[in-house]
């Protein structure tokens, strides 16, 4: 029944290159049981998450494996950074076309075990398929928060200040390079192209959010698209001064500063950074937190009455946007 | 970015078709936020899996939407019934080409919301992607089971006597009925067609297998490969009477009850079924345990010193096999 003949089949696979993945894990039984069993902490409650990432939608074949497995991983964990929990297992569905061949797994593996070092996170199951189509990397990711403690993205409130950590617009930047829909050379290339292959989720950070921030949520459709979300379940309407949108110098040497850059950037995929509102009163606190967690922050709009989202110019204008954010669908 | 433009966008499709079935969970918080959050029950571990169905492996474009579903999420409410627990919620990784418009992601839908109120589980979260490739469903299932009570694959001792609930063999009967490699008519047609669609976890039974079963798994790759599993981590060997094979009518009247129907039946997928082993000693309580939930169960063989599985004739002899199970990779 195998198709590649190239390639190990199903039960080597999991033996072979996921099964050690989940070693730390007793609950994860080495891969060889039918489920998983995870012990809840006390007081805290289970945090669900599934992100899958697709060939030629997410990522291409031509990515570094170790690249598309971190992307699978980190696309969930930066969701769990959003809301203050803490990521601990997650399940593994894969899909394999018959191209994958076993150099392709052992890195994609060894992409996940880097990241399962950086981020504290044990391969606890999983389902390897076979595909007659695109290559898809389903993670489904399992953590704890507090009892009652999750940031959610309805809280804001009116005359709340609205903050974003790290740069905006080099993921989306990144992809238009790896398109040739842009030209960059050296290290700036490579800085945006790395930003979209690999999310940087803000973990540390976003922990120290719970009880701060009033609605958060990781930012991987446009920084303004995102806050549309928060807009509508909050019930206000959420003002970004254009002006403030942080972009990084890689981005501003590739496409300048004005209006249209900004508007590129704060509607481009892929950011994974946090944007989020907190009390006015909270800005020292917020402060402290990004020196002590070594995050970049800037605070750059408002929740004000009304509805929708809105990037602003110096004079409080709608700038008008073709688009809203990045669709992946 | 909408490619098809007979169907909704992404956020169209979950707002119609999706956020409906989340509602019964507060923590889902009606698909609007980036995670899902459930209070796990006191004195319970949380249970874990993931299984995806792949279009032109697991199920067929043609097949009927609702069925579809209802294989992706049964298919991981089998593993919760074989390991004594309770599936609670599902997220739904979904990654779908141009081809199902809105009535096959209705009927889908439908499908869900009929086996969300036969099995009391709840969507949770998703995600919905767009594929160049073959439509992925990719389920991921969390539930409970009482702290320390999960029943393993790794407990089966010597001189245990082995079990099967309901009949083996039919769902591969039904994929080649639809592979036209076999041919029936009628209702015994049906019956095994609807066998490989729809299969029918044994939830009741597998819950009242605690403290009763050693060993237990979900037969889907097939009752001989499967129990191999079990003989692999429970250090046994594992020997099943071909003679007891429990086959239904609809596949005798298709394939008669000769030995080399019987090594085929024992060796197709997607049966679906409880094996467990148990110590001879509990066969009254294992039959009580058959009647009070409705479920066929029949002693199909035994643990032994050795390892692997045989499945043995009348005279104790080893038949051979091409193949130990139907592999879906």
């Amino acid at each position: 029944m195998k198709k590649n003949s190239g390639r190990p089949g199903e039960f080597e696979i999991i033996k072979t290159y996921f099964s050690p993945l989940s070693r730390r894990h007793p609950g994860a039984f080495g891969l060889t049981d039918d489920v998983a069993v995870l012990a809840p902490p006390a007081g805290h409650d289970v945090v669900l998450k599934t992100d899958a990432i697709v060939e030629g939608i997410h990522f291409n074949r031509s990515d570094p494996p170790d690249t598309v497995a971190k992307k699978a991983l980190r696309a969930n964990i930066s969701d769990f950074a959003a809301k203050g929990a803490t990521p601990s297992v997650y399940l593994l569905a894969l899909a394999l076309p018959d191209w994958p061949d076993g150099q392709w797994l052992e890195q994609f593996a060894k992409g996940l075990a880097e990241d399962q070092a950086e981020f504290d996170v044990t391969l606890a199951g999983g389902d390897t398929n076979r595909t007659p189509g695109a290559l898809t990397v389903a993670v489904t990711m399992i953590g704890f928060v507090p009892q009652g403690t999750v940031v959610r993205r309805s809280g804001a409130k009116l005359g709340e200040v609205v903050f974003v950590t790290g740069t905006i617009g080099d993921a989306g930047a990144g992809l238009a390079l790896l398109k040739r829909q842009a030209d960059a050379c050296g290290a700036a290339e490579e800085d945006l192209i790395s930003r979209y292959r690999v999310p940087r989720p803000r973990l540390a950070f976003g922990r120290r959010l719970r009880g701060v921030a009033t609605a958060a949520l990781d930012v991987s459709d446009g920084l303004i698209a995102d806050l549309g979300h928060v807009a509508e379940v909050s019930h206000v309407r959420i003002e970004v001064d254009a002006v403030r949108v942080p972009l990084s110098e890689a981005l501003v040497e590739l496409r300048g500063r004005d209006i249209s850059a900004i508007a590129e950037a704060a509607t481009a995929g892929d950011d994974y950074e946090i944007a989020f509102c907190a009390p006015a009163s909270c800005r020292p606190l917020i402060e402290r937190i990004a020196d002590e967690t070594n995050t970049p922050v800037t605070e750059v709009g408002r929740a004000t009455a009304g509805e929708g989202v809105a990037l602003v110019d110096a004079q409080g204008h709608e700038i008008k946007l073709e688009r809203c954010g990045y669709t992946h669908f």
